[in-house]
C-alpha cells in the first residue's frame, strides 16, 4: 500500500514566500528610521520585490543554485526580501554577524565562499576594511545611504539595491527543489577555535516556522504585530520573518535602532503585540522606561532567550508593564527554538512562576535526553543531571566543513547516533521541563556524580564578604576531578577563613560537594562579554600560579 | 554544499505519540460514560497502553508492517490507543464509519483487506451480520461490554482487548520508517460510485497536527481542554486527538453520547475550552440549551465544519452562550484541515464579521487555486467564479486503488498535474478568503460563463409563494446549458406566474442567468440526508417526465 497523499510537495521557503504575499498580501513590514515616518510596504509587495531581487541576482550578478550570498544587514525590509529571494532562487543565504571581530568575519565569508555581499550602506565602515582578506566575494550590493567612496578601486563589483531591482519582472518561477537543499546558514561564535557553520535545509526551515507560529510556542496570528530586536544576523531573527509569511503576522523592524531609547518610542508608536530580544535588551529597556515612561501597553508577551532571564526581569515588566515574559532555550544549530517555558494549564499565576523560570518544555520536534555522568542517560526526576543531547528535523546534525569539504562531526558536539550535545548541563521534571544548571565543560565530575559550578558560585556569593566566585574542576587522584573554589572579596575586607565560607556553603549544598581546594583572586578573569572565563582560570591553576589553600 | 540539519529524522506519529506521553504525559483523556464519573486517563498511560496493544497485535494476531487494522468504534479513550499504536508499528490504521449502509462498510472492509477489527462492544449488532460477508478479517477485537453471543460461529478470531493487553511491556521499540509510509485511512462517502479509499501518511499527519495547533489555526495550548464531538471515524476527527498529543491539550471525548443533552452537560460538568463539530449538531445544543440552561462559558472557541454553518447560528452562540465559532472548510481528501475563516487583525467585531461567514483562509501547507469555465484559472477578485483546486502536503493527489492496485486518479476529482479537484465552485477575495457558492456538478455553464444554481434557488425561495426552489443546468443548443428553475409553490398557493418569478429574480440576478425554462414540482427530491438531489431531477428532466414552461 502507498500513501495516496501529495508526499512529494515540498517543504520550500518559496512557498512561504508566495503563500505570504497572496493570502496574506496586506499585512505590512513597517521598518524604523530613527527619524520622521517609518517605511512600510506590504507583504505583497515585498514578494514582488523579492521577484525582482532574484531576477537581478540571476542576470545581472550569474547568481546560479548552490551559491552563497552574504548579508551583512540590520533587521529591514530589504533584508526580508533577500531572506526569502535568495533561497526560493536555491541560493543559499548567509547572515553575517556584524559584531564579530574583524578576522573572524573574514573567516566564515572565506570558509563560506559567499560570491555576494549585500550589505547596509551605514555598514560599509565595517566592511571596507575587510575586503583585501576576502577571497570569494565578485559582488558587492549596497542597501540603503552609505559612504561608498570607501569602496573605490576595491576588487568587486559594486551595485546599488534599488538600482538593481528596478524595472525587473515582479513575479519569479521558483525552482522546485528538494526540501533538504540547503536554504541558509549561520556561523556560531565559539569561544574556542574557529566559527563554526550551520546549514539549514528548507525542510528545517519550513517546520521550524510552524513550530514558531504554534500556539504553545510564540501563537502569534494576524491579529498579531512582532518586533524582533534579535538581529536578523542572528539564527534568522529567531525564525520570525520566516513565521510572519506563513500566517500573515505584522512586522516591525527596528533597523539599526536597537537602543532602549529608540526601542521604547517605536513600541509606544507602532504598537506591536509581541517582541522577541535577549535579556540584556529588555533590561536595558526596563531602565529606559523607568527614566521616562512610554505606553508599551500594546505588548502582550515577549520571548525572552539566549542566556537565562533573571525572574526579577521577567516579574517587574509584568508587575510593571502588564507585558508576559516567556522564556525560552535555543541555540544557533537548534534553529533556534529548543524549548519554551509555558506553564501547565489550571495553575494560578503564583503557582505559575516555578515552571515560568526554566528553561521549559520541549515541542514536539525536539527530543532531549539527559547523558550522564555514568554513561548511561539521566531520568527525568528533577534532580538527576546530564549533559542536554538534542535531535529533530531544525536540529544541526553536523558543522559545515567548507566548500567541497564533509561535514564535521566533532565528537564533543555530537554523539556517534547523531545527537547534538549541547554543551549544557541541566535536569528535566518529570512533566518535560528543563532547567540548566551549567555548562558541561565548567560541571566538576567527581566520582561519577556531577557537581555544578555555577550553584556553588551562587551560593558562596551569597557570603557577605563574596564580591565574585568561580568554582572550576581540578584534577584529583582519587575521585578524578574535585572543585577549586576561587574567590573575590568585597572591598574592604582583607581576608575571610576558608573555613567559615566552607561552613556556609555546608547550609546550602550536599557534603560531598564541598571544595577543599580554595584561593583568593584580585578578580575572577572575564571574556569580553563579561562571562567568567574558566578557561583561563583553569591554565593558570595548571601552571601553578594561583596558591592554593587545602583544607 | 549539503544541509548539515537533521533532515533524515522522519516525521512519524510514534513521534508524536512519544512526545505527548513524556514531556505532557500529566495531560489526560477524559471519557464521558453517560451515567457516573467519567473514565480518565493520562498520556503518560495512554502511551504505555498503545505500547501494550501494539505488542498484543504484533505477538498474539500477528500483524505485521503494513496490515491494515479496522476500527468500529466512538470516541473514547481505547480509540486513542488504537490512534497511536496502529501507525506507530507501521501498520495502517482503518477508521470504518459506523454510520454507512451496511454494502458499503462490507465494501471498503474488504477493499482495504482489514486483517482486524477493533469494535465497541455496543457495536457488535452493527457488524455482526456483515461478518458473513468480509473476505479478510482474521481478528477482532471487541472493546467495552457487548453482546459477544452475536458473534457466535463466526469465523474472525475473537478476542477481549483488556485480556489482549494484559501484563504486556508497557514501551514498544517503535520502528523508524520512512515518513511517507501509509499511517492511517479513511473512505469518502461519496454519492455516487464506490467510497473511494484515501490513505494519509505519517508525515500528512504530522504536518496536519503541526497546522491544527497553530495559533492562526484552532490555536490550542496546554491550558486548553478540547471536545470533539465529530466523530473518531470521520476524517480523523479532525486531527484532533493526533494534535493534542503534540502540545498536551486535555482531551474530553463523549463516546457514544454525542445527542445535545449529554453534550450539554458534558460541557458543564468538564468544562473543555474548545470544541469541534458539523453545525447540525451545534444546532442541536442551541435548542437543548434554551431548554434546559447549562453552564458553557468554559468553551471560548468551537470549530465548525463539514458544511457551511448558518451565519444566524454563529451569532446566536456568541451572543447567548459568549462562545465564538470558527467556520472552517475541509474534505477528507485535505486531512481535512483546508481552510479557516479568522478574520484580519483590527477590525471591530461587527466589521469581522463578513470575513467570518466566508470558508476561511487557507494555510502555508494548502495550495489553491480556481479553475476558470474559460479553462484557465480565475482571479482572486472575489467575484470571478472557479472550481477550487488544492495541493499540499496534506492533501490527496489519488486514491487507494486496493490491495496490490495503482492508485486511482479520476480525472473528475484530479487535474493532470495532480492537484485535487475539490468539486466546490467558489470565489476567492484579494485577501485570500473563500466564499463557496456551488457544487461543480450543479453550477450551469451558460456561454463560457457560470451561473450559480445555489445563488438562484436562494433568491427564489425569497419569494413569498415560493415554498422550495431547485435550479439544474439542462442543454441548451445556443449557450451550451442553460438554468431550469423547479419551484415548489407555498401550500395553499395554486399558481404564480413565471413571469413574476422571473421579474422578480431580476432585482438580485444579472439578466442573463434568468432562467428561460420553468416547471412546478409537488416537492424536490432529496438525498437520503435532506439535501436537493438534483440528479434525480435531471434524469426526470431528460426523460421528457418534467412539465416545462418555456418564457
Amino acid at each position: 500500500m502507498q500513501s495516496t497523499m501529495h508526499d512529494d510537495v515540498p517543504l520550500l521557503v518559496s512557498r512561504i514566500l508566495t503563500h505570504g504575499s497572496t493570502v496574506h498580501g496586506r499585512s505590512r513590514i513597517t521598518t524604523w528610521t530613527g527619524e520622521g515616518e517609518p517605511r512600510r510596504q506590504s507583504f505583497a509587495e515585498t514578494g514582488a520585490r523579492a521577484a525582482q531581487l532574484a531576477h537581478a541576482l540571476r542576470d545581472e550578478l550569474g547568481v546560479r543554485p548552490g551559491d552563497v550570498l552574504g548579508t551583512l544587514m540590520w533587521n529591514n525590509a530589504e533584508h526580508v526580501e533577500a531572506y526569502f529571494a535568495v533561497p526560493s532562487m536555491a541560493a543559499v543565504l548567509h547572515t553575517l554577524n556584524l559584531r564579530l571581530p574583524a578576522e573572524q568575519l573574514a573567516f566564515i565569508v572565506n570558509h563560506a565562499r559567499d560570491r555576494v555581499i549585500l550589505v547596509n550602506g551605514s555598514l560599509l565602515p565595517l566592511l571596507a576594511p575587510l575586503l583585501p582578506r576576502l577571497s570569494t566575494v565578485e559582488h558587492l550590493v549596497v542597501v540603503g545611504p552609505g559612504d561608498t567612496s570607501l569602496l573605490e578601486g576595491c576588487a568587486p563589483r559594486v551595485h546599488e539595491y534599488e538600482h538593481l531591482l528596478a524595472g525587473r519582472p515582479t513575479s519569479y518561477d521558483w525552482p522546485q527543489v528538494d526540501e533538504r537543499t540547503p536554504a541558509a546558514m549561520c556561523y556560531t561564535s565559539g569561544t574556542t577555535g574557529d566559527p563554526k557553520g550551520v546549514v539549514y535545509s528548507h525542510r528545517s526551515v519550513y517546520l521550524h516556522s510552524m513550530q514558531v507560529n504554534m500556539a504553545e510556542s510564540m501563537g502569534l496570528t494576524t491579529a498579531d504585530t512582532t518586533l524582533p530586536v534579535v538581529p536578523m544576523f542572528h539564527v534568522n531573527a529567531w525564525g520570525l520573518p520566516h513565521a510572519v509569511f506563513m500566517t500573515g503576522v505584522g512586522l516591525l523592524l527596528p533597523d539599526r535602532f536597537l537602543q532602549p531609547a529608540p526601542l521604547a518610542e517605536m513600541i509606544e508608536a507602532e504598537r506591536p503585540t509581541h517582541a522577541a530580544a535577549v535579556p540584556v535588551i529588555w533590561q536595558g529597556l526596563l531602565a529606559e522606561l523607568a527614566a521616562t515612561p512610554r505606553d508599551i501597553s500594546s505588548l502582550r508577551t515577549v520571548t525572552i532567550g539566549g542566556s537565562a532571564c533573571p525572574p526579577s526581569m521577567m516579574r517587574a515588566f509584568e508587575e510593571r508593564h502588564g507585558v508576559r515574559v516567556c522564556h525560552a532555550w535555543g541555540m544557533t544549530e537548534t534553529s533556534p527554538l529548543g524549548s519554551l517555558a509555558h506553564p501547565p494549564g489550571g495553575l494560578s499565576p503564583e503557582e505559575q512562576w516555578p515552571y515560568r523560570i526554566t528553561q521549559g518544555r520541549f515541542p514536539a520536534g525536539v527530543e532531549a535526553r539527559l547523558a550522564a555522568p555514568d554513561g548511561g542517560f539521566a531520568p527525568w526526576d528533577g534532580t538527576s543531571p546530564g549533559e542536554l543531547e538534542v535531535r529533530g528535523p531544525w536540529i544541526a546534525a553536523a558543522y559545515f566543513g567548507g566548500a567541497g569539504e564533509p561535514p564535521l562531526r566533532p565528537e564533543d558536539r555530537f554523539s556517534p547516533d547523531g545527537w547534538l550535545r549541547t554543551g549544557d548541563v541541566g535536569v528535566i521534571s518529570p512533566d518535560g521541563y528543563l532547567t540548566l544548571t551549567d555548562r558541561a565543560k565548567d560541571v566538576i565530575k567527581s566520582g561519577g556524580e556531577w557537581i555544578s559550578s555555577v550553584e556553588l558560585e551562587n551560593a558562596l556569593m551569597a557570603h557577605e564578604a563574596v564580591a565574585e566566585a568561580a568554582v572550576i574542576a581540578v584534577p584529583d587522584d582519587k575521585w578524578g576531578e574535585r572543585p577549586l573554589a576561587a574567590v573575590v572579596l568585597e572591598e574592604g575586607r582583607e581576608t575571610v577563613p576558608y573555613e567559615e565560607l566552607r561552613a556556609f556553603l555546608a547550609d546550602s549544598v550536599a557534603k560531598w560537594q564541598l571544595p577543599e581546594r580554595w584561593t583568593t583572586l584580585d578578580a575572577v578573569p572575564k571574556t569580553s562579554v563579561g562571562k567568567f572565563d574558566k578557561k583561563v582560570l583553569r591554565a593558570r591553576y595548571a601552571a601553578g600560579e594561583l596558591a592554593v589553600t587545602e583544607l
